[in-house]
């Protein structure tokens, strides 16, 4: 599992004055993005050599409560599931230790000039193994 | 079923070249916000009224192809199921005539104040079922 | 000039129940896309083709009016200034014939490979002539 | 001054592969609810509290290079001038102490009622000069 802290901010929320609904999926997918790098895997690094794309299939979220300007979340990233080409992150979103949102996103590895599945690269098998719980 | 075309914009799109995903959850809400004006339901008047809101609890997305800058995609929006004081919209996104993706998000109506679900108020119930498909 | 009708969406809008100032620019920029694809010009392809990009080097943003969740605006894009190797275009945003706000967004073209400033190719200055007033 | 890392994420870049310039001045913004925040001044309760309001009424960004993603910025919040309703934030982004872009933003202090400019509260007011340079 990967912990973090994230404050919400003015620009993800919605005049409804919580966070924009979309806005959970991407601080799921930000968060990815921050472990893989504590892990020294940078994305940046990835796409610079692009030949490994980790495009998503499929996302969910759900949602129970609302979120607004100024709330603090602690966001709890790990591996739902893994599959030969493909895995599942869940990321669980806290207020104050109360559940107030999920999301389930699954990433397929790509070959960038096929555009076509390939096997998960061993090294990013071990990285990602780090995120099993229990 | 509601039928709109649009076509994707860069600031829609990510350094991976395509869509980026939660993109595609935003598309079928605004494709929603785009109906209920034509329905003459407009949203800001719901919001300025302030009494009702529409939060979503749970929303879903398939990603089967990648879609790029100026790529056009026809969104086509349908109920999917009709609760007592929920619902859920489906949308297809077609780009010549073939599916690259799918959304299904659920709304439930509620009380601002109380922040509490009530029952789908007659004419939004009347609105909603304009979007059934057959 | 290049004429462009747009309500203003629920995603774009923040907590204080408004338009996000930022988005202002989005929208602008969106409308230059629109203009590109209306001359022939789509970005999509020039992205492709990968040669010349369209990168900003200066970007403004006058609010005069605060914008809400189903106002709409009709935006003006215009012809500034055009130089060598860069051109600046305007963006006007009339609510009811009242003008909210503007947009002074500064494009320099160049070669994607040296990432260096080129000369305005001759069809995309004829194709940006047509934005010129008066 | 007030000092800020981030790192660029996907979501805020666009196909072209770099930073979405729009997304230049949200970061800015951002860095100031964040200062906001770090001064016990959080825009979340100001917010809550619903009486004073502070929209941008001008916004401008100046590009220097392109930034990736995974690239890490400095943010430098200062403030660049502090009027009797209105006071002007500036901040400069370095990437590996090189600047590569910058922003300015002018808020206005409003009464949110009445959406009318007020002297800025001297709370606020001492608050801000905590950003003075030199």
């Amino acid at each position: 599992m990967y912990l973090r802290k994230k404050k919400i901010r003015l620009y993800e929320t919605d005049a409804t004055g919580v966070l924009y609904f979309a806005q959970q999926l991407k601080l799921a997918q930000e968060t990815f993005e921050i472990f893989l790098e504590s892990a020294s895997f940078p994305l940046g690094v990835l796409l610079e050599k692009g030949e490994v794309l980790l495009p998503i299939v499929h996302a969910e979220a759900d949602f129970f409560q609302p979120l607004r300007v100024g709330d603090e979340v602690e966001l709890r990233l790990s591996l739902e599931k893994m599959g030969r080409t493909s895995f599942t992150l869940g990321c669980s979103f806290y207020k104050e230790e109360v559940l107030v949102g999920t999301t389930s996103i699954v990433h397929v590895v790509i070959e960038k000039a096929a555009w076509s599945s390939i096997q998960i690269p061993a090294a990013l098998h071990q990285c990602l193994q780090t995120l099993q719980i229990g």
